[in-house]
């Protein structure tokens, strides 16, 4: 996708940036990796905090010039769905949070790379998966944050993103 | 404090020496934030995923020649009496996932020093708060896992962290 860097300069654009990169990315990845069609469902770029979420959650770590933190909430019964998908076969527990915190992997490495590609360089921390029913999450000190539902085809369930970030040049 | 940086090259006594390190360190942060007193209540330097966890629960990743995530989870009273403590005054939910975020960042901060120290270093990425009852998490692809409890003084209650690692010269 082409962003222009130029736009991420402005704070004030910036959630709308990541919002957009998400929105290209998140279908992609689904798409690629499962088969699956899904689609944006509605996001809000300058998002409250605490953020609330619920079902199988991934979350990685960035750190450098971007810092912050993504999660994706799949909604239980989507993400056994997704990980029977993507392995081919009857997903335990064990292998929905593989699966889980790969997506992760890859949609977070995604925006990773656009965001280094307009100047702003970062490492991912390892993906760890987090389960709850109630599980509520902020990060004060975070200059962007941004949220992202996304709906499966075919009745599925959804997806949310929420995301964390502070840049600097 | 000294840890031979040799012995961190040992993969198996890498869970040990982080133990040792938060055990270091946690009590001392605990003392100089909020003038009170923990005493490690019991840590494995191979704890099994995934690790349950409950409270008030700040996290950042780590990332560089360390990969990794740091929890760590307050019970929800502890979470207010150390909030409470650190502010000196009534504190508000956001009050006290703001004390968890930096109480967190400052622990982190701590093991990323003594690594760095090593040879391992890494950058932090920004600390975000989950709170939820039943909060499982896991990070598959961490070849280290450590769970360590702090009990604090005078019946106040607990912490527990967990850390996920990976250690790459």
């Amino acid at each position: 996708m082409n962003i222009d860097a130029a736009i991420l300069a402005d704070p004030n654009k910036r959630g709308t940036l990541i919002l957009e990169i998400l929105n290209y990315y998140v279908p992609e990845v689904m798409q690629t990796m499962a088969g699956l069609t899904v689609v944006p469902g509605g996001g809000n770029p300058s998002a409250p905090q605490p953020s609330l979420l619920k079902g199988v959650t991934g979350s990685i770590g960035l750190s450098g010039k971007v810092t912050g933190i993504v999660y994706t909430a799949f909604q239980e019964n989507l993400a056994k769905v997704v990980a029977e998908k993507i392995l081919g076969g009857e997903a335990s527990d064990q292998d929905i949070n593989d699966v889980v915190a790969e997506l992760t992997n890859m949609i977070t490495g995604n925006l990773k790379s656009q965001l280094c590609d307009m100047g702003y360089n970062c490492a991912l921390s390892i993906p760890s998966v987090v389960r709850g029913e109630h599980i509520s999450v902020s990060a004060k000190t975070a200059s962007v944050s941004v949220r992202s539902d996304y709906v499966f085809d075919g009745g599925l369930g959804s997806l949310t993103l929420q995301v964390f970030a502070t840049l600097e040049k």
